[in-house]
């Protein structure tokens, strides 16, 4: 590659000359936009009513003297993960489950004739396309428990180096909303504390919500399996056991954030009905508060779903209250200028 | 009092002198205790094997080039309430639910004439000093359920401002221990999140947690009742069932530790058998860790019990562990210059 560009300096010097003007006055423009960019703290938001919205409830929030002042103990952020962080075509919890079937299939024949793990070794779309909530119990409990904790964390850990999403050609980890990230980043300067509070399982969203999300493992409410803590040829483990420990979704999001935090959030985060109860309980705080909904209309982009959503992502009740209530709707196609992080050596395809 | 004091300096206008100079030089010795004292950060504790294990555990974690150097993310710090932050003789879980079941008892006339609730009622003592596993679930479900959120804030708050250790004779608040008080600082004060890990109802502990030891809402992990949430007259708000949530105790301490924080402490103190999950876990750290116990030695100044404590504070297997294991036992006799903080306006008795 070098030889060939010193070959090519020989060959067309003056070509060359011009295109290091073009590339010099390229860099200066490249260096303008990004002065321009680090005065904007949401540099991938567009200019509108989500980012002024956003912008001018945490001025408000973190002014003092302000009467909008809330103390920063009290600046509470719950952000849903699948379709408010990250893209959930398909859920990242379910791909997991589905992969983690097919690979412990061996030491399950009764897999074979039983659904919803025939459906999954017969890979029979049909099926899987319309999972019943038991089906989705049964998948979770087979692919989330049966181990101690050690052994999960790592399970989990080596599927996110390899996995990727199938209709995006990209891994999971790169498919996080770039706006997003840059709001998490922006609460967290002002003070939040941010919590994910998800339906997708609590450790398996731990292994990656620190790396992704800046989220650290104390900050992450989901769904659990029962544990049991057990001493194993001396060593005290946690036997990940297959049941149901709590549903972390609809109005489990209220019971669990009242378990784990013991505050109502000033800030909610959500895309679909499931969210309804904890964006309800934001908007019930007496401290101001700032609602806000991801409306997936992007086809180009990202995906197009709101009432007609699968059953995880549906924006149907939750859009009919969210207009009434004239809780801020955050639009992916006219308010985030970009959607995914550019792909780099850390997030491309393994 | 101005009055008495006025024509008091008229009439003994030396003896007065000689006083002030005396409280001068008290003030000059007041001065050079204190500013010893804040050269050492735990001025309560005596010197002994203890402080210095504590010290040591403290600089080593925290000094980077260390062997021993933990990053900050990792240093979780659990401690149990009840006879290691704070006196439990009674429980201050257990006097809360004897005094609401004395205060609603209006609206059950069936507690007159059920057990335990008609124990409370009659003031049987005998009945009370024995209450079984069951008695004190029925008891606990009485007092921590059967409101919404808000009330039960108001009620555990009111109730603090009014109750008194009948034993000790000080208000529960000003039964904390000071040098665990000074432990929790210098924890903080290096990067420790410590987070209250105890058998006690989570939102009863929260009313006092923050303004007693510093541990916010959220570093708050305790037994729970099951939280259903409701929209009553267009407000969201969350009911407390009287159904048990969780048992925050011996292994489920560890099961909830996993769940709220997601990963091994490095520091876990407690004082009785029911926390010898908790400590064994933190003592199966990878990292380093150190794992302490209070030892209830002193009669006169507090209590003394171990093998024959109350079931929920009886040290038996647990100090046969601890001294198998050599676990860093701390001796509240000989170990802690001062037991409790002095009593100011805010803590004596009203």
């Amino acid at each position: 590659m070098l030889k060939f560009e010193i070959r090519s300096f020989r060959a067309h010097g003056f070509l060359m000359v011009r295109r290091l003007a073009c590339s010099l006055t390229l860099l200066t423009f490249i260096g303008v936009v990004s002065a321009q960019a680090q005065t904007d703290s949401l540099p991938s938001w567009n200019d509108g009513a989500a980012k002024t919205a956003v912008k001018s409830f945490i001025a408000d929030v973190t002014t003092p003297g302000n009467a909008k002042f809330v103390p920063p103990e009290d600046r509470v952020a719950v952000f849903d993960n699948d379709g408010t962080l990250l893209a959930e075509m398909p859920n990242i919890n379910l791909a997991f489950a589905l992969d983690e079937v097919r690979r412990l299939s061996g030491a399950h024949p009764e897999w074979r004739t039983n659904e919803p793990f025939k459906a999954i070794l017969d890979n029979a779309r049909a099926y899987l396309s319309k999972l019943s909530r038991d089906d989705t119990v049964s998948l979770a409990l087979a692919a989330f428990a049966g181990t101690d904790e050690k052994t999960f964390e790592q399970t989990a850990s080596a599927w996110l180096q390899t996995a990727s999403n199938p209709t995006l050609h990209r891994p999971y980890q790169s498919l996080v909303y770039q706006p997003q990230l840059e709001l998490l980043q922006l609460l967290r300067a002002n003070g939040f504390k941010v919590y994910l509070v998800s339906g997708g399982e609590v450790d398996f969203l731990r292994s990656f919500a620190n790396a992704e999300y800046g989220i650290p493992p104390e900050q992450v409410i989901g769904s659990s399996v029962r544990y049991d803590y057990k001493v194993v040829d001396g060593q005290p483990t946690i036997e990940r056991v297959a049941q149901l420990g709590s549903l972390n979704d609809g109005p489990g999001n209220v019971a669990n954030i009242q378990l784990h935090i013991g505050k109502r959030p000033i800030l909610a985060f959500g895309n679909s009905d499931g969210d309804e109860p904890m964006l309800a309980m934001t908007a019930a705080n007496d401290k101001p508060h700032l609602v806000l909904i991801l409306h997936h209309d992007d086809a180009e982009r990202e995906f197009a779903y709101d009432r007609a959503g699968p059953s995880w992502g549906r924006l149907d009740k939750l859009w009919d209250e969210a207009n009434e209530r004239h809780w801020q709707i955050v639009s992916m196609k006219n308010d985030f200028r970009l959607i995914f992080p550019p792909l780099t050596k850390a997030n491309e395809s393994k």
